[in-house]
């Protein structure tokens, strides 16, 4: 057992640091700024090209994705720390390129794709050039149970044809997104994880439609956006498949584990954002004749929520440790874990930080509210928190306690 | 005691849910259709007026204030139940009427309003003609404090001027607003709860600039909107002073007794509805071969979202009881438990519901979202929870526990 | 709606009240001391015997049992009040004879029993003569699902025969305990909730052993106690039967539903006594340098346990007046409910007292450690919390939600 | 980062694994049963002596004591996985001598003893021949705030002259409990956390009275116990001072660190067996048709509970590594989190495994209750939870948050 990070680490760490606090926080206003008032989904605030132009520079990109000749070449434990410290920001991961989904579908695209695939569509997404989406959950069914999906795709000479409408397709708001990684059945007469198959899918292709961008607790996260697409007859080429027909589910699973991480460190970096405003909010306000820091429970709240930080980073570090040596499979339990635990830990510790904050904690004049928002999404996407639990409990059971539990004192 | 309303409150609910069913529910849409796109505070949506008609003309209409000529003349145990049944909705309380911060503000009205003021603004907005708001937030002090306003109320000749800047003053982006309660200091040397006053602003006096509309977890609650409010110089009759100099603390606390049981009984409906919500969802959605209903903690939820708002109503009736009986002031400690309890416990119903829902649940398609966003906001208005626990506490310790806490078994 | 007692309960109040200052709390000590130090469960301390006289004197005597012209012909509405009042010491419910199991069984020999049965066996419990256990639970059957009673009970001629092992039979330990109810499966072949019988088995019949008595939390509970019961081939009268031969479950949830309300009611009197300690013990305790009362969390916690009591006790005052209006069957959710809600809220009450307490809390010089350790097998007796939020749950989903639940902004 | 023990520590764990399954899960039931029942404290169970002969000769003896040639020369981090190991079960700690509070005291001895102390009560304790108790909490006053002890030490001559009472003495009542390290005042106008001492005091001593011996939830621990110990002009030689005048808080502080991670690590052991013995019992045991495993919130609990279990444990190993690295002192707010979280989440699941055992959970059949008791008095041993909160919280605020936190969207 070792509790530290690796110089390595260390200094991309304090570079990573640097880079937010002379960079982004101080844009982060800007860019809110710059969306513009008619139609906050037309157009990138161009600080972000900015942004990315200075965090490329530095080399501070692509730092996702281990074991592939692609990234920076950092194992999942190292990336970790500094995947959270770009959770501080909602604007930071795009500018190092390691936001959502994009990191998801790349992974996806250097593990499962052709060599054709990969120049067309992984390396504009590498080089930050485009945008992607991914589009799996479906509205009318319960999509925490991948075998109730829809959609179909269906092999007509040397096409596929798809049909069927998804939503929570986020980023598809974004005029850069180019692509969907879109998940669904090709032979529902297979077993019932060999259903499902991916294909990649243009969105411009004809019969693709955006109906709507879903708003999330009021706000529209323009320009990125959650969107609910239609999928009319929509034709690609055969070689647009991913992997292999029947392996929709197996891709999935692959694709999931490395992003609920991604998504779990960045969660733990806005708790931790938010539990330094928290104190120097309760340091700053006065009531009753003396600063919030020293009334009630207000020392309770940030005590909690330091002890809830640390163990949930410790988790999902441990989580990370385990993918890098004994795989995704076999640290599914723990990915499971983290995936239930970060969101839950951070809403908690931001939930208290607004009402530290009184009303202007529920207001735009903080990150608070927004990413309490955000944040309570993630526990139901990529699988709500009681079908993670669910597995949890499932390999629990399945252990063998061997000669322990059945001692009694009876 | 007796656990059951009576024929005129049972009539008047029944009366309540047949409007509810035949015309609020099915307008809920239409409403938020008809908030101009452009600008969502430029104008009320039209169906607003017609349902108004409709409630006007059914009796359904200024169902609130107790003890007065000018209300319905039911007592606050008789509302109570009305009032949640209105809470069901966002759009219900205004359409009879009844909703926050008129009713408040007219209680003030009638309470401490001179025949000249009533005539002025209580009778256009019991007509429902205008409507109004409550100035007395500040952005830069912690509020929760009343002692630490800072807006200032000078008497100059006969005529009071008006120094200071507000915010969350809801309903002041509704272009019918046309009345501000404003809540400052006329004499910081005056008793610590004497040197406040409250006057009525006028809100197209000179010097009166809405700087900005705040949003709640991205929603901006259009047309109705949370203003932040720019009182410079402004000038005003010294007839436009409540009651009397001295006494702004004084009213703030009867204002704030019915105001918070309003607010507790609506959050009660709004709760109700979100586990209609929920068991109606569970039933109709399969997972893993069977409805949601049958699975790991669903039936948990409801069972303990049922126990919960059953304990809310309750207390909240038994608050308002004793409102009626003993008095606003006797009643202050059941006030304070509603005011934590009532939006804790909905908060937790609806986040259970929104669960359920899955990524509709934080969606815009059911109310879901947004109730809770702006049941969250009840946690800091009036006074953040942990204000309201140490008045009760404080009461709780002033007992006399009598001859019977110091037996101990020792 | 009316929150008020009446004034013969008010008076009842009053009186129970005094003879607890006088009478209960002074004693509580002398109790524990007069127990023999060899066999606490060889005799039963003299001031009980004294302190029931004094009750019965006083007309405080069977208080409960409504609907009877045995009891004092109070409604359960006005005896839950009171009923609380006893449960604020351990010893008080056996002085005024409304002790537990000895009330559920008489209200099962009123209902069910023959004039002779009620002649042998009520009249010396109305009397406080004798003491009575209910076997039910089992130890090796998961006793929440009543269907899983192994114990069998068989006509042989004129009699029954009673093969069998019972558990958790409380207050067998007591020497004055005569008569035991005793559940078990007469037609294993009936419909599910036919196939037991409940029969009257005096404890000194043939092949009755009591074979252990089971400690809870480390109490023996004596002279009480909890006894695992053998029986092996007893042998009753047929005349013993309990009404009918497939009767048993009917009577068990006859039985249960005063049970369970008296229970919450005496948890709520030993919440609001901890409360009161706790209150006592903070303000006469220093630590640095002010009384715990004035630091971090403690007025949280009391307030929290304020509103914790207020709301269990009138959610279980709304089900005795249900019980009293509407009957037992039509109460069932709201016993349920209460069942769940006064233990779960007691153990956070006593938890916190005790941890107000610190290390004397979990001792034995204050009632806290004890109360507690009592209070959590109600979550476990006459069935697990799970079942009855089961129930709750399966209440609420076959409810029509009508026109309401449906609609939604979509 | 590194999550894996050392191949030292990896097979230690199997040792002793090996050991607790062949020798101690077996005897747990004969060493109830060896205590003698007119006397619960009058002798050891002589399977103790024979189990730590057994201990001794396979060299799993004194594992704990980090830097110090008397131990088996483990790190803090070293020894945390297998004090886990030891927490599993009750008698498993004395075995291998490394039980509360003689390691705590041994280290004290270790640290600030001098040769004639080591040789005269060190040795002894290191080969198990005698034990210790530790007398700080007082009855009379918070002690929660170590200057509010009372007790004296007063030097007259060449003597040390006590005067006090303490209780939770643990350990005081075993008859091989030979010495106490006594905290005491012996100059009150020193510097706050200066005017205490500690000091050596034989039990045989003169003056030295054990008035009884406290229960805990109802259990007796017997043959350790916890004594209430009055101290009446004790007279031992002023050569008996550990370190020197006013340095008992210091010491205090000194013991702590090591003392906390030990009794959190054996926590977290008692938790893992909870956890396994409800997986074991879900398994088997029936109600409603199927396995409790598969009904309601079960599988909650048991995801619930590993979850908690794995980030307690990270934590406290966490808080290990710092102690060995950057030293108790720096690692102070580390080891006031792990003492917060062992206890509060090994009561969660263990309470949960309670409801899951049904009766049989709160009887003395399982260790659970038994366990849930002991670990319930860790909210309150060594300071309560509010204390630590206290301080974790001090420490985050005096944080230097930099460019962070001021940086908001405004």
């Amino acid at each position: 057992m070792y509790f530290e990070h690796s110089e390595k680490v260390k200094e991309l760490q304090e570079k990573l640091t640097t880079f937010m606090e002379d960079h982004i926080y101080p844009n982060e206003a800007l860019y809110e700024e710059q969306l513009k008032k008619e139609d906050r989904f037309s157009e990138i605030p161009k600080i972000m090209e900015e942004l990315k132009a200075k965090a490329k520079e530095e080399g501070l990109w692509n730092l996702f994705l281990p074991e592939s000749e692609y990234g920076a070449g950092l194992t999942n434990m190292e990336y970790a720390p500094l995947c959270e410290i770009m959770g501080r920001s909602a604007i930071a991961p795009e500018v190092f390129n390691c936001a959502a989904p994009d990191t998801g579908n790349m992974e996806v695209l250097v593990r499962y794709g052709t060599e054709e695939q990969k120049k067309q569509w992984l390396e504009p997404l590498l080089r930050g050039e485009i945008r992607s989406c991914f589009s799996m959950t479906e509205p009318d069914v319960a999509s925490s149970d991948a075998t109730n999906v829809q959609t179909s795709i269906t092999k007509v000479g040397d096409e596929y044809v798809i049909n069927g409408t998804k939503w929570w397709s986020s980023g598809a708001g974004d005029p850069r997104c180019k692509i969907s990684i879109v998940m669904g059945k090709n032979d529902p007469d297979a077993a019932r994880h060999e259903q499902q198959s991916m294909i990649l899918v243009p969105l411009d292709s004809e019969g693709v439609t955006i109906k709507r961008l879903l708003p999330v607790f009021g706000y529209d996260h323009a320009p990125h956006g959650h969107a609910e697409i239609e999928f009319k007859n929509v034709r690609v080429p055969a070689s647009n498949l991913l992997w292999d027909e029947g392996k929709g589910f197996a891709i999935a699973q692959g694709r999931l584990g490395p992003g609920r991480i991604h998504h779990c460190m960045r969660t733990i970096g806005a708790a931790e954002r938010a539990l330094e405003l928290m104190c120097e909010r309760v340091q700053s306000r006065q009531a009753f004749g003396k600063p919030l820091a020293d009334q009630g429970v207000v020392r309770e709240w940030i005590a909690d929520s330091r002890i809830e930080i640390e163990q949930a980073r410790l988790l999902t570090l441990k989580a990370a440790y385990m993918m890098d040596t004994v795989g995704n499979k076999e640290a599914q339990s723990e990915i499971a874990m983290i995936k239930v635990v970060a969101p839950n830990m951070a809403l908690k510790v931001i939930d208290r930080a607004i009402q530290a904050f009184g009303a202007a904690g529920v207001s735009g004049d903080f990150e608070l509210a927004a990413n309490w928002a955000n944040i309570r999404t993630l526990r139901l996407a990529d699988g709500p928190d009681e079908v993670h639990r669910r597995a949890i409990a499932k390999y629990e059971l399945a252990k063998d306690y061997g000669r322990n539990a059945v001692h009694a004192r009876q």
